[in-house]
Parts: C-alpha cells; sequence; structure tokens
C-alpha cells in the first residue's frame, strides 16, 4: 500500500476537478441552508455589495468536498490498474483557518486543488500516519475563491 | 442602532434553532456533496466505523447558517417592534478551527448556538466593529457535534 506521502510529493498541488455553480445550483443550495437575498435572487444580488448573484460560501465549500470524493475514487482506480492500493482516508475532523477570498458568481467554473502539505507517522499509532493538506479553489481567471487547511488521517 | 455587544453579552451563549437532519435529508445532500458510502446508504454505514448513516460534515456546519439566517431575520424583527435597529451584518470571509466532535446520525435533532467571544471597534473604519463568534451545535442527547470560530464585521 503507498503512502499520501509517496503518491503526492510534498508541496505539489493536485487539481482534483472543477465546478460550474448555475443560477440554478446557487438558489437551489441557498434556500436549503443560506437564504439571504444576495444568494436567492438576481435584482436583489445586482443592488448588494456583492453586485451579483453569488454562491454561499458553504456551498463552495462543499464543492471542494464533491470534486474530491471523486478525485478519490478514480485515484483508487487508477492506482488499481498498476497493482497498487491507495491509502485507507479516516473521516476528516474539521479544517482551520478557511477563508472565502473572494465571491462565487453565477456562471464561474471552480477549480480544486489539493497539496500536501506536511506527513508524518503516529508514534502513538503504529501504521496511521496524520497529513496536512492545504485545499483551495479558484475561478476561471485563476483568482483565489476559496482555501482552507485539513488534516487527513491515513492506515497504511 | 445596537450593536452586537449591546444586544448580546459576551460569553452568553444564544440558542439559534434546531434542525432534525433525516435519512432523507442526509442522502440528499451526500448525493451531491459528500458521496461517501457511510452518508449514502444506511446498510453500507451500518458495516462503517460510524455505524451507522450519518450527515456529511458539511452538511452539519450549513445547517448552523440555515439556523442563524431565520434567527437573524427574528431578531430584526424582534428588535423593529421595539423601535430598535439590528446592526447590519456583514457576509462573513471565513472561520477558525471548525471541528465536527461527534457523527450526527440520521434522526439526530441538533441544537445551534452562538457565543459573543470579543467584539472590538475598528480603529481604521470608524462605524466598523469586528467581532469574534464562537458557533456551537449539540445533539438531543446534549454532546458537542461542531464548533467553529467565525469572524463577523458590522457596521453601526
Amino acid at each position: 500500500m503507498m503512502t499520501l506521502e509517496e503518491l503526492y510529493a510534498a508541496g505539489r498541488k493536485t487539481v482534483i476537478g472543477s465546478l460550474t455553480f448555475t443560477a440554478e445550483d446557487i438558489i437551489r443550495f441557498a434556500r436549503d441552508f443560506d437564504p439571504q437575498p444576495f444568494h436567492l435572487d438576481e435584482e436583489e444580488a445586482r443592488r448588494s455589495l456583492f453586485g451579483g448573484l453569488c454562491a454561499s460560501g458553504w456551498h463552495t465549500s462543499a464543492g471542494w468536498m464533491k470534486c474530491f470524493v471523486r478525485f478519490w475514487a478514480g485515484e483508487a482506480r487508477r492506482l488499481a490498474a498498476e497493482g497498487l492500493h491507495a491509502p485507507r482516508l479516516g473521516p476528516a475532523a474539521g479544517f482551520r483557518e478557511l477563508r472565502w477570498l473572494k465571491p462565487v458568481y453565477a456562471g464561474d467554473t471552480i477549480t480544486y486543488a489539493v497539496t500536501l502539505v506536511e506527513a508524518r507517522a503516529l508514534a502513538s499509532r503504529p501504521g496511521w500516519r496524520l497529513n496536512t493538506i492545504l485545499c483551495e479553489g479558484e475561478n476561471q481567471q485563476a483568482e483565489p475563491v476559496i482555501r482552507f487547511e485539513s488534516k487527513v488521517i491515513e492506515f497504511t
């Protein structure tokens, strides 16, 4: 079984996928979880400080997860085809310093990425490793829109 | 216009609402954003380390926002009825140290709360205030399931 560190060199950014935020998707998410005028209505959004309909930050955040789950399933298949095993990852327990850096407007396509920042074996738990990853998203103008740091446990 | 600090004494926890996570809600959110087996399928979840169908952490997080938006609209009406004005809040730019402390299982009801931790005037921007708030959620057994810290700008 490969470790994350063997698969992904620390400091190298890996694109995990893209997501286009349609007005319909933005409004549907906002109705459920963040019903503020600038996430719900084109006209009201235009008059708001954002100047246009934009996604809830929670929607932008969940978009990272959506891309990661798909990416990781693909990686497991890719490695299996080479006769290798992807490490098993534990569920995330949270994250640090999440920043919504710019609004995500209707029609924007966000490209998400992950970078392994640090990896170490857990002395207290043989076979467990603790990874720090940087999670990012940028829009089609290559402007960063979201970043946060997460810890991922892996079992080898 | 009242400031947040005048309305909510620092250190006092205010309940902002409750949300019941049905299996249907959990699965629908997971299909869109976090399609992992323990968020999608009762049977597979039972065999997972969670032992039962549970919500994506991003779903639990967005639930805080859902309750806060409704709470804040209610506060604005309550204050208006007393002839007072709620402060205008800026959009959040992110948050710190989010922790998913326990799984949220199908059928759980999460009660969300907010506590003003610190409030200060921004010397550089007259009329602007920067608040640090602690955001929490606990299940029907009063077990904490989520917590994070956020910064909220207000304009007075």
